[in-house]
């Protein structure tokens, strides 16, 4: 099983003039049923564009992907252009194909994390119970259906209140929360955290709707570099209606920061009106 | 002074194959200061996505924004991909260059928006005093040192829980709220909505932070049709560090209905640390 540094490796090739084409090899490990994870893949554009930015601007502080048609894994093409270099920050777009696929689209913005605390907060970091008193999502949960391969490699330990879907009584609330850690022991990096945002089950869940739902947009912010450990994140939903549902989740770090956030619009189909 | 629809309005011209261009005319009513609002490029983009979809996905359902680089008012040419065109909905990146530089990119998705309620919130519509109660926010606010055309055709009425700012006295809260509505006496739509969701001024002022606060990205979910009135905004940040700050913000119709929300990451200058 590979790390999420090999998982999401990218090799550069030569390409158009302003554009850098790098290979990646989609690692089907990252993956829901047979989808590859969506943060996984934006991690795989973030990681190309780090290559682009270099040094100056080494970390991912913010990306809004567009998820076009889920790929396969196995080989893809990945093409990074520089929109501006800034003093503080560079932007850049990108795209993931295979073929002549565009699977998913993002604009990225590059610059340097560090490990400050806030300036100024306005969120408390979500309660939970301790570590091991939550419950470790399986690969292969009874009744789903279909192997979570990514409950593998990302060890992730649901609230307890927030499991009654898995005993058809869902709590209503629209929220999931628990911890998250790299299953091989990897500290988080900003690039890894883009897959601790999305985490599995999405919230529907938490309000009976069954079922898979795909995200349609999803950005993300990263805020500082994480502190060794493990993450909390806390996702709830503000609205579900026609065939949409908003996400918004947030992962604080083992020492009470803010690490990183996300908003994704997901599509959801919702049972006859209750 | 022009309406927003003719603000926003976009000309095709002849493009490559695959690529849709437009001749659009930045109109300086819609800035702040000398800058056009974020919201408003946001727009002119969606009105050219538009144009490209058609009838069968005539509404913007979800956007996410680079701001590269502050076009000036006069003409620029937008340019828009479709990614890919499927049955509820059809994905679209879009440019707005003028001469060779761009000046904002964007993900699209277009569909088809609705007037119908939700069929789950765990979102409150924000309090606000009467409208009549509330302060209007003037073009030239005392010392404030430049223009906001904008408040000339958005007649934004802020909640005077909020304006400690104003006499010094910032409420610390990091929360911004008020009416708004387009001051010809238009109605609102999905479009319109953008520039609703980066209310003036940004929740930074709240915390005592002075000065401009320019959106790095931002992402906006339109969610259904708003009824005709005024909109309710709440924009509230939730971590500032490391010169940035994100906001949070969502509109409610005159019926207590979400029609829309939005998520930016915005530049931001804090004083000494407090």
């Amino acid at each position: 099983m590979g790390t999420f540094q090999e998982a999401t490796a990218v090799v550069p090739r030569g390409g158009a003039a302003g554009l850098h084409e790098f290979d990646a090899t989609l690692d089907e490990q990252w993956a829901v049923g047979t989808k590859l994870h969506g943060g996984y893949l934006l991690a795989v554009l973030g990681r190309a564009a780090a290559q682009v930015t270099g040094a100056g601007h080494p970390h991912l502080t913010a990306v809004s992907g567009s998820f076009v048609q889920a790929p396969e894994p196995g080989p893809a093409v990945i093409a990074v252009e520089v929109l501006r270099a800034g003093r503080g920050s560079t932007q850049l777009r990108a795209r993931l194909a295979q073929g002549n696929r565009s699977c998913a689209e993002a604009l990225l913005t590059q610059g340097l994390l560090n490990h400050d605390d806030a300036w100024w907060s306005g969120l408390e970091p979500v309660q939970l119970p301790d570590e091991q008193e939550c419950f470790r999502s399986p690969a292969e949960a009874p009744g789903a259906g279909f192997r979570v391969p990514l409950m593998d490699v990302v060890e992730t330990r649901l609230d307890p209140g927030h499991l009654g879907f898995a005993v058809g009584k869902p709590a209503g609330k629209g929220e999931i929360a628990g911890w998250q850690r790299l299953a091989n022991g990897d500290d988080w990096d900003p690039l890894s955290l883009l897959v601790a945002l999305d985490p599995v089950p999405p919230v529907s869940y938490d309000l009976g709707i069954q079922g898979w739902a795909p995200t349609v947009q999803l950005s993300a912010y990263l805020r500082r570099l994480p502190a060794p450990g493990p993450v909390r994140v806390q996702m709830r939903a503000n609205d579900v209606g026609g065939d949409r549902m908003d996400e918004v989740a947030y992962a604080w770090d083992s020492k009470d920061r803010l690490v990183a956030q996300a908003t994704q619009l997901a599509a959801v189909r919702v049972p006859e009106r209750r």
